[in-house]
């Protein structure tokens, strides 16, 4: 097995994708695999998901395949999915609201624990049965309760803020959606959803097609 | 110039954020830069910055660097950003009514202009001053109105049929929020925003820093 570390951020960006398909294949009750009907169900080669799958130690048997089931709790264990995660989200219009209220991940482990704005309006009001504090507090609240990951839904011009405060705070990870980058020391995880980046890709996209039809 | 078709996927992910930085600093009123500077900004490289700049042409002047606003805008016209798109949301769930409420694209031409659901108790309400429709009249609609952009924020099970109608209702481009991979015809454009991915990498990276501390 090679050491974790050297795992190209290529392959953690797959791995997600993997334990989907899984997850789709256990509840049809499928049980084992192989790489070859894996290929046609995920789109990439079945040299490819081998070779990603031999990154972590080989699950799969010759002739056999992979079994479904350990596949999908061993790219769990891998991405450090049997565990919990306490979130806090700071900002709590559009995004922050939606990602309060989105239960998807909440199955999954990752649990929204806290909000926190600067609109008098919206403090002290509940989001999913969540307070929403004062963000002047946001320092307080992190040495008295320990955060794994900081939700960043604040405007551009506050988003650096938000993260310097969270960093500070001891959080493992931010989640960013303010379309910007963010600046946050070595030992902090940073994961970006630049929503508009991925409109604007799309746009070019489109206009490609055009051009050629 | 190299053919339009040619440029890579890497490049095309990367010119949405040069416009972000560029747009920056046109509102700071800086009126040129180097690759240099735009690389202390940006992260890249300055040779890989001028290498993807390149691949459009060259817009940099030897002593002189590149001219903010021109850059900005060929930009944004290589991005198809000079044009407006009119965009449709089936699925006015939490994710539905936070796309429908973020108006960060609105003024770069990105317009909601109809929305859509199967839940009785959503048809006919408002978001954002728009009308939710039943969802049973997508095709209708469609036939009726043309539409550039099909946003799904469905649940998973009713993705593909959501994505089907729409493409079958002529959207160029799919913007697809359910956590699934969709399958679209070649000349219809897929931008994907996996938002457990996401979560599922920055847990990921969390836990490989907490084993190297």
């Amino acid at each position: 097995m090679k050491e974790k570390g050297k795992i190209s951020s290529a392959v953690i960006r797959r791995l997600p994708r993997y334990r989907r398909y899984l997850e789709d294949l256990l509840k049809k009750d499928v049980e084992r695999i192989s790489s070859g009907e894996l290929s046609r169900h995920i789109g990439y080669t079945a040299s490819q998901i081998r070779q990603d799958f031999n990154n972590f130690g080989g699950f799969g048997q010759q002739g056999y395949g992979y079994n479904v089931k350990s596949l999908y709790e061993a790219i769990g264990g891998i991405m450090g999915l049997n565990r919990e995660y306490k979130m806090t989200i700071i900002g709590c219009g559009n995004v922050g609201q939606a990602i309060a209220n989105y239960s998807y991940y909440y199955e999954q482990g990752f649990r929204v624990v806290s909000l926190f704005d600067v609109d008098e309006t919206l403090i002290g009001s509940t989001i999913n049965e969540i307070e929403v504090r004062d963000a002047e507090t946001l320092g307080e609240y992190l040495a008295a309760n320990a955060v794994d990951i900081g939700i960043i839904c604040t405007s551009k011009s506050s988003a650096q803020e938000a993260a310097d405060k969270l960093c500070a705070g001891g959080v493992k990870g931010i989640w960013n959606f303010a379309p910007m980058d963010l600046t946050v020391p070595e030992n902090v995880a940073l994961e970006n959803v630049h929503l508009s980046d991925s409109l604007h890709s799309l746009a070019y996209y489109i206009n490609e097609n055009e051009k050629e039809s």
